[in-house]
């Protein structure tokens, strides 16, 4: 309910074009559909300019057929993450085309298709980071970006991530993967202009305790111009970068 | 030392406008300058985008006021956070129209005068988080943004928030500064489609930890499109926002 | 053993109509019996207002079925929390009319119906809370209070939240449960006057670090008149709401 | 905003009373002033059923001054927190009868003297913990509860807590204030039908790790009824306490 | 090789009962058996005055059975805690009169029956901290104490803990076991002049972390004579115990 | 009000040598003394053997030397710990001949002087940690144990422990102080068959955090026999290896 | 590409040996392998002196035996940790030879058979530490160290360790790995003149914290000459010892 | 007392040329010296071959002269770290010509001038890093290392640390000091064959939590080689980078 809408309900109330019960009982009409365990916001791609999208973890896979279902009745796209074999199953059901992406654990189902825009980059430290990775990948992607991936170029064997610098500055925005350690993001940061989003991963053992060791790395990075998500969090990595990514073409209008 | 750069250093060897000595040597004349307990790094505009920053904690006086005649001479704006009134006594004197910005506690100097670009939010929880704020709205307008800065807006006073509803949603860019218990970057994460940075401050007491409680909020927010930065570090909130600020002009060239 | 029984205890003495051994003895003969493995506190309705619950994890099918027989023996209302089916199986041979609520892994066996009181709210920040708002839920309802459920309005889709603000502003308490950042009882806490009970829960994943990141929040709250409970800890909050609710009953004594 | 006031206000735009215009300005003129680095939330009275109160820490003597200025000019009653004495200064140059609670560290101003209600009693492990107890007490008396405070009752001594079970068994809320290991408020839980309110103090040393110990004790507690706020939160609990303990009176009516 | 030895070690050589090269040896024959992957410490019952024990967590079956061999060769009583009944079959091929205490998770073998000396007390807050002080319990009594157990006496039900206050005054140690909030041992401590062992366990959830809770808890503890082993160490405690008790015996020497 | 004492009450009452109402106000005679801020124990020393020992910390001098002045009336030594030399002068005045113990911070009177008993040793791992062992000598010295002192005996120089060995295994108990890496005790503890008690101390720098790391190694110790009080505890420590020490006295009565 | 190396690429192209895009490309082909989940870096055996290592953990078996496969097809020894059964299997149908060492978790593959050089030494606390150790002997005796195994000499029982002290002083490296409370390093570095690398495992139980206790033990080690790697880190210590211990081999060239 | 030395006093004994009383004496003189509050470890130049070093945090002035008049006294050379001046006073008191290495706080006597050996390079990140460093450089050079310091290049500008390549190759030992996110050893570590010694630092804020960020990063690299001391433990890396260094000596002999 932004500013302007309340203005326009309000003037059309005093022109008679709505009683007050009309109008009270569309702000009541809130935006959202309401089917028991979840409430699903149809309205999101209005107000964030992107669909709602399914957290599957915690869910069952009827409740996330349910959503699903929903959701692709309002014309979406879809995209559910942390999606195990068995939600899957539920949303095939509802939607033969839908598609698994095994190694970013994520549904998707895309409606109409707009040619890709901008540049995204993920970049992983290490091969064991790639499901995280993935997931930034699919996510970008169902969001409209150009997505691009390199895999495996850590900070231990520099050579291997400067072969790639070329390609590392003409990127839009970059999100970078890591675990153990976590270095990568402070040494592309200081490579490029572009925004960095650094995406700490869970993998290793020992005292990374599950993560919280690259976390901590990223978060004192010395390099300026990045920002970090939660630990695994590749859909909110691959949800932000799409979002700068996007800006790159507004500028145009 | 991107890729075109080696191409066209061989090129000039292979057609003898550079003997191999000379190529050798300006390989070496790496792009920084060292005056001894630190490495001044010129070309850092070129390579990100963005001058020198000083980083003043822990740096004496006179260190801080050899870099800044440094950056200075080589005719960059300049921009010192975490300066105590010593480090600006310092930079006074090698340039006296350095201004200091206390509640920032930022030095600047300012070469030249771009008219400012975009839209970058800075939104306080609190008033006793200004001082990070500040820091963030010093450095993104240092780096070109137009900022604005909107203060004690916590979401345990809701309404105070979404009288600014409209204000937000124009943002190119929201910084959320919040400390305590940090709630409000997933509360103006769910209002926009522009990246949120969220800055969680050292603002509390008991259970905060030093700001380790509205970190570890800000690292879980349920709303997408949310990025954190370091405890108290308004610096790299104002850089990266003004890196995504600047972004959406870019599409138009 | 308060003060007032004690001075009635020695008048008995002092009366004849104890011997001094009747009454050592009297003392001994607590108000719990002693099962061997655990010691049943049947005077707890007495002296707290609510009978003994039993705490399931932990303990065997066997001893839970064991308390439950001592329990209902004394005429008492049961309530088993954090109970699985085997357990269920346990009560079920001795009390055949027992139900088990699944999402809320809960027994309970009603012995009276008095009609439920006042009204007690329980609100999730997502679908994945339920089952630790179910338990709230059950044990508020077995404690007398009239209780209501809402669920997925977390603070990233304010709108959703907001729908149900009359509602959420007639109740006598609110328990408000929510995992990942943990946000949502610091809004609620600035929409209501009433008291606000926050359970964080461990959904999430990566930074939330089992639930930690929105405890942390909740004890951090800015929004004055909330208080928190243990990680999942639905009983606690149920038991604890239905305390304050029934309060609200008491004025008109 | 809530439901009533969102519908009086359309029904006095469609029967002309309003114009478009100004329901929409009204709707804009939310609750609260803005003077700068603070917006003042008068309406919270009306919202929370209690006035809004000033947290001095990390605020300027001037700016407290100037919240204080505005709170009085509405009629409220005051109250400021975590107030240091050059706090008070500010506000006694504004308000002369303003008090200065030393130990609780809080400046009071009572513009209007109801009677007190109901019982909210403060209890302290230890004398170290007076201060977080006092800034409860304070709390709990200016939002209207009849306050009564029992020190040093720790659980290493037992009979010392014994000796005031009737007076614990009769209040209507009980306040918890410990700090080292945080032990009183399961053994008062065990003893009271009355919620129970911990506060976990910062007093100790060592392995307290400044008060996270009795924290996690109290969120432990195998005593139901008990709920926690913040490490020395004295504020929270008295509020908390205060809004409780007007409960019982509710009924009544 | 304490002082003693080595003087009449010297004083063999110098009288020529032994040659440089057998004192050398016997110097190097040290009071273990070197079996490979283990060191049997046959002198532990000489020097610290009980037999070596077995730890079984990390060792597979045939290792415990291997160690245990050796031990009961030398003619000990056997004591192996942490025992899988895997572990126990391996020894009862060696020792058919073995014993598996299963709550407890220990085997043993007892040689010699010595009449138990003095009074160890162990105690429990709740039923599922037994296994943990089954472990005590079996400790004790191997090392030679009399040994008794009460639980379930937490202390949410003073008065539990109060009917057995005679016999927690008669011990000459006590051993309190208890998880969650760990509140018990300090109530003890109060109540006794006797050494008080506090065990925390892991017996919880959410913000217990494992033990963590209890285990602050009881290290700062506000009662005097109090000391702490490892989260659900019953063997230590029980060891420490018999230690102490065994003082009880030795002044009448 | 134990068990006996109960017992001999009603029969004083059923006799009538007491009337009700005198029992009555007998039991509630309970052994402390209220003076506002503290509640004296002075029936500790029948209780728990010890008299009340103040611990200064948080209290004013002006607290302090009013409890002293009631401990001290009632005929008790007078031990207070963590005493700042403020203290020590509102104590003076009440009680010349009192001393204070610098390096200790403890001040000290003493009414009566039996012979020390026993033999209580302890132990430090290096120079820094004397303080806190020096809490422990006066302490366990107040309590009538005979008391010796090594210090700077840490691990790293193993022979420097070496050579103490046989000190060490003639004392009844063992407290050792280390702060660091806290690996005394194990080693100690491997080399007696008396209790061991371990005091971590907050001395060390970077990952010894405050004294969190020896703390964690002593608890893990693989020692049997040893047992951990709080960070810098010497009181604590002092305390219970005074307890122990005497139980060795008592088999002789 | 280290300084000599540009040189003589300039060299070559100014001389006409390569053209420029000769000299481009072979800056390009840099050096490592793509096979596109992994990059191998085949020239790390130049560069750091060791072939590339196969961190199994986290890679499916058919990645591990892609890699295998261009490792050992550029002619190298080949050591994969971490590894499972599964993933030997698929090392296995690539190279026949390929051995499995159960305990330490490794693949390995021998192709020259230098003879050992000097004297690393790998010393455990307890029987469960093996695991860990076995993979630093592993790693070392793969890069051509010599390596000798001592187990369970822990610090309780100080005469099994000082049985080996003349071992112990000998080695030019030794490794100390240790679970529980990690005190041996301290132990062994006061011992020996000798660089000594310590392990902390993730063995033990309760406040061990999966080895944040002794590793925390052994990063404020009171011994100087003692520096830790990661928990359970074998390979990192063997990798670490063979390096140094070649090193007393270098003097002599 | 090593093997080969209890060999000979007991020839000796047995061959009449010292007594048995002789020779226990001669056991009991153990190799340090006892002035009190701390035992002087002479023989430690022996036994590790380097000189006791002394630690001056904790310790009076009058203590530190007390410990140099004797490790001077004993011909040895003399560092002391963690130097205040006052300590310094003490030390120069005693001996004229000791040396105050103010940024890395060090005093230090040089007896005897042997060339130094090899090559250590210490590398720091950041400005800020370099008293951390120089306490290394200090150490290493007293322990008679060839010593050189490279500062300012951290991973953020990577240039500036290629620049250095050929340098950092051709050290045999390389320590690298970096607080904030502490990435640099993890990038030397792939660049060289020589083993690596992090230090990490308490330079930083927020979520660096006084080093702990660095630490873990540092235990976590990915770079083999790579080894961690103590939060700014300048000296251990340096002892330990000495101890490494001399060993590329030894193979000559």
């Amino acid at each position: 309910m932004d500013d302007r809408s309340i203005r326009e309900l309000l003037k059309d109330v005093a022109e008679g074009r709505l009683t007050p019960e009309q109008a009270h009982s569309r702000i009541k009409s809130l935006p959202f559909e309401d089917i028991g365990f979840a409430k699903i916001d149809h309205h999101r791609a209005l107000r964030c300019g992107v669909p709602e999208v399914i957290f599957c973890q915690g869910k069952t896979p009827a409740q996330v057929g349910g959503i699903a279902e929903r959701v692709l009745g309002a014309g979406s796209n879809l995209l559910a993450t942390r999606a195990e074999p068995a939600h899957f199953e539920a949303v095939r059901q509802i939607c033969p085309e839908a598609q698994y992406r095994q190694l970013a654990r994520c549904i998707t189902v895309r409606r109409e298709a707009e040619p890709p825009r901008g540049q995204v980059l993920v970049v992983t430290a290490g091969t064991s980071d790639l499901p995280v990775a993935e997931e930034a990948v699919v996510t970008a992607d169902m969001l409209g970006a150009r997505v691009r991936l390199i895999s495996d170029v850590g900070v231990a064997g520099l050579h291997r991530l400067l072969a790639y610098a070329g390609d590392i500055q003409s990127a839009r925005v970059v999100v970078v993967v890591a675990g153990m350690e976590g270095a990568l993001p402070s040494v592309v940061g200081g490579l490029v202009a572009a925004p960095v989003i650094a995406v700490p991963t869970s993998v290793g053992y020992g005292a990374s305790f599950q993560g919280l060791a690259p976390l901590l790395t990223m978060l004192n990075s010395c390099a300026a111009g990045v920002a970090v998500v939660n630990i695994d969090n590749g859909f909110g990595a691959g949800y932000l970068a799409a979002l700068i990514n996007a800006m790159g073409d507004e500028g145009s209008e």
